[in-house]
């Protein structure tokens, strides 16, 4: 039997469309528009790509926003400037900058530059403080829209085992934290495993919930996981296809057509966690802006 | 075969001794005397008790320090200027807020209200947030203390499984994020299992290393543990004696005589990682002072 595919795309077209009314309904009561400023360093096409799209959900959900390009060369202090100004400008309730940064520029220093209250990616250590303690904060968009997927999806990790591959400080880390919390819709008993293991299968074979964030094309086969098992791939790699315009296409960590014949569920790629990120950025932001 | 004891008191006194010999050496070479500040609000006997054992510590290690005992109603507002004294005061490099506190003071403002500079206890979200990144900071005390216990007896996590008991702010989160790190003596597989898990035994029978924070005595047995386990029990539990004179006897979340058999290695209680937890305060203390 093939597993239930787990539409990211749905569920975060629905979750844009309950933001764009809060917007709504935020601007009739109280005049405030949700603002979200962007810095991106240097040409990457992927960077520019990714703050292209977020500028572009920005405009569809009736947020206002502002885009600082710079060069790649500018130095690490212009960038705390900008942080800085952005964190005194009223119209700004959440500062995004996009990764990743030139070397001569300090990552900790930037996100650390950020005020909390405006760190809408969850970057700012003292907000990632808060999620480990459970206290209330934003949480970083990637692992907070894989719980989102979870919940709208009806997948309760309470007392299941999540298995999470991969320990980035952006996806592996941060959503064992979150779902080993002892809350609703968390509760989980939380592996975290990571190319440090011996067999990665003896503990991938132990899921209940599987999250694979290892940045590996099909690095989860079919016999890596039990039946029934609900896979969340958070991997967006480029492989080789001769067929496509491109030459290439974007697959998962999971090797999707083989795993969905043993899964529960399954979010594909892309259409999974992906568009659930910017939806979760649009969501902390406009959170920001009703807190303001 | 009976396990190796992993001796925490002998392996804390080696630690002291070194920190008495660094304080030496730091205040002969920039004048500089280790300061530690303790605040401890009511009468609890075992936080004062706590306390003062943490002052003799001082005594004993050439460090200077002052203990605020204050009246269990003192206002919240009243801890936190306590709090901005020590901040502001040079002499002092670590400041300790004793817990627990009473139910109107809220421990988060507390905890941040310290300097994360001084915030040897590893309590202020930043600080929290920092480990999990990996990025260089003090850990809380008790975790680091396990840590220390595992390089100084040469058991190396790496490539290991290390399943977590228990699921604190202070032991169980901290300890598996930071053996979960890609760094040396890290490297760790690591599961946090908790009392959600239907059947803890499933768990804890994978353990390479067993870290027991639950705060339940003998709530590990030997039927819930892999031969050869390293096991380190962080439980304090009074369980009635009336061949003692108190009527008590502290016993750990381990029942260490039959688990004994078992194991590789174990930390009794007392004498396992208890007496570690005041070795790394002043470790973290005397770091502090280093950097000042």
């Amino acid at each position: 039997m093939s597993a239930a595919i787990i539409d990211g795309k749905k569920i975060a077209e629905d979750i844009r469309r309950e933001v764009k009314e809060a917007v709504l309904r935020l601007k009739a009561k109280k005049g405030i528009v949700p603002g979200l400023a962007f810095i991106l360093v240097g040409e990457e096409p992927a960077s520019q790509s990714y703050v292209r799209s977020k500028g572009k959900a920005c405009d569809e959900l009736g947020f206002y926003s502002v885009t600082e390009k710079v060069d790649v060369s500018i130095p690490e202090g212009k960038v705390l400037s900008m942080i800085d100004g952005f964190n005194r400008d009223p119209k700004i309730h959440g500062i995004l900058v996009q990764l990743p940064l030139p070397k001569h520029i300090n990552e900790q220093k930037v996100f650390e530059a950020i005020l909390p209250k405006k760190d809408v990616d969850g970057f700012h250590p003292i907000n990632i403080g808060r999620m480990m303690t459970g206290a209330e904060t934003f949480y970083p968009c990637t692992p907070a829209g894989i719980w989102e997927l979870l919940k709208r999806s009806n997948i309760n990790p309470s007392g299941k085992h999540v298995v999470v591959v991969g320990r980035s400080n952006i996806v592996g880390k941060p959503i064992a934290n979150i779902l080993m919390q002892k809350r609703e819709w968390c509760n989980a008993i939380v592996t975290i495993a990571h190319t440090a293991a011996p067999d990665l299968s003896y503990y991938t074979r132990q899921a209940d919930i599987l999250i694979a964030a290892i940045g590996k094309a099909h690095a989860i086969t079919s016999s890596m996981v039990q039946p029934g098992v609900v896979v969340i791939d958070v991997g967006i790699n480029r492989v080789v296809d001769r067929t496509t315009k491109t030459g290439y296409r974007i697959v998962g960590d999971v090797d999707f057509d083989a795993v969905k014949e043993v899964a529960g569920a399954i979010t594909p790629v892309p259409g999974g966690v992906g568009p659930m990120t910017i939806a979760m950025l649009m969501m902390n932001t406009l959170k920001s802006a009703q807190r303001a």
